[in-house]
């Protein structure tokens, strides 16, 4: 997703060689989620982009036409929903650096809001796209806070992802299979 | 909301006599979630509307303005978020008849998606504002969905509503009290 009022650039991913990986991380997202909805499996769903609507016109009697409308920031995470009964919540963000994850990628609030639902009980993480290293990592809203309220440092260094994120898989129909990693993590099986 | 493809209308609450309830529900529900937010009794929020951006004007460098859009018909809920540990996930509607809610207020994907929350272990329910007696009903997503699957009506009777919805109270500074009605039919234990 793109909030073009924002200091971040996103950019798809650049595959380093003719790689599986040609979308984005959203996109990967979307299609596992779609998955696994179909497959009954999850109902997780990304939230719609957030605008504020300014003004609508109505050429036709069943078309309504937004005219102008801004993005806003958005409040919360962009993914939630329910899986095996838990609550699950997480933020998902492409990182271009070799060297570490900014911590200015992600909107000081969400950092709020994962807080926020892990102490509700929910299942929370980010989702980060080493794009150089051609990797996603889930990692747990825990380990991320933990860092980031005691760090001095305002991003997370490269070494720290790999040793405390956890590597999500990519399937040919599954592009992003953070709930085999979810699995692993929060309920200690698989799923096939 | 408005979705102003649907065949539904959407009027703000007429008021009988002059009442504590001018606003619409949407606008009750998310001053009742921002209370409950700010209180940390839960974490539940509106989705945001969901628009097909077409065209993003940039007139000057810190602004996007989108310039055309289109509302979409939403694939899930308008509202969700975890309490207690639990995954919440509703769908709120005004109904302006005296006798009955009709079926067509409620997209059959956001039917769809009740029953699949619900297979997945969630809290679901609708509520339904039932405008000209000024009563708030939460109903439960299993008890709306036994009479829409087995009904040959297509709509939900007034005298249904009242024997098994639950009265949502109506409080100045939750103007939709549904988190009280939840602990009485769900955890039954009620919160201060």
């Amino acid at each position: 997703m793109k909030y073009p009022n924002s200091n971040k650039t996103y950019q798809h991913t650049a595959t380093k060689n003719t790689s599986r990986r040609g979308m984005s991380l959203e996109n990967d997202i979307n299609q596992s989620c779609l998955y696994y909805l179909d497959e009954g499996l999850c109902n997780i769903h990304k939230k719609p982009t957030p605008v504020t609507i300014v003004n609508v016109d109505y050429p036709s009697r069943n078309k309504a036409k937004i005219t102008e409308a801004y993005f806003k920031v958005p409040s919360t995470t962009d993914y939630n929903g329910i899986y095996k009964g838990k609550y699950i919540d997480f933020e998902a963000k492409e990182c271009q650096s070799q060297t570490a994850f900014p911590f200015n990628s992600i909107h000081p609030h969400q950092i709020k809001h994962l807080s926020d639902v892990l102490r509700h009980g929910a299942i929370a993480f980010i989702i980060i796209r080493m794009v150089y290293y051609e990797t996603d990592y889930l990692i747990r809203a825990e380990d991320f806070l933990d860092f980031y309220n005691s760090a001095s440092r305002r991003s997370l260094p490269y070494e720290w992802i790999k040793n405390n994120g956890h590597i999500i898989e990519y399937k040919y129909l599954i592009p992003c299979d953070f709930l085999k990693t979810i699995d692993e993590i929060y309920f200690r099986s698989s799923i096939k």
